[in-house]
């Protein structure tokens, strides 16, 4: 990411249902098309027992958008209704950041 | 959590080593403590190919005083000797926040 801070994170912890139908590709094309939303930095995910996915945005205005992109809107609706037992998701001013690489 | 925002975050997304010698045991330890620090707030993480840590705080001034703990200061010593070959750390202000639960 090129992008210094000041810059937006979104930040999605999710606890799924056992209901996989479709969720793998649901996530993957997600991940595809919010790679091509205005103003997205980047993109990182883990999972476990839960599931951590950070977005990285440059812009609220950019984050408004992706939230009410078309086939994002149809993922939430799934998500509620399939996928998610439990979300909490927060919006974040990443104000600072440091980097560290094994030389 | 039971605090609203405005509070912080601090992402800790990192790449491991193959050395595992000891990461667990302070990764368990890390996390009493910093529970037991004043001003947190909560923690959540998970691990597959990368690891996201999100531990959440009342102020900058908790997280400047985990940063200098004496315990954590050798871990992240250790850390990037022998456990992380990449990380980023990035502090944010949660500015919002949304949950679900399933009814």
């Amino acid at each position: 990411m090129r992008k210094q801070p000041p810059y937006y994170a979104v930040i999605f912890t999710t606890l799924r249902t056992k209901e996989d139908q479709g969720y793998e590709e649901m996530a993957a094309k997600m991940e595809r098309l919010a790679a091509r939303q205005p103003g997205f930095l980047g993109f990182e995910t883990a999972r476990n027992e839960i599931g951590i996915s950070v977005s990285y945005w440059d812009s609220l205005e950019a984050i408004r958008q992706w939230k009410e992109q078309g086939e994002h809107l149809l993922a939430q609706k799934k998500g509620k209704e399939l996928w998610y037992q439990w979300y909490k998701l927060r919006i974040c001013l990443v104000e600072r950041e440091y980097e560290f690489s094994q030389s």
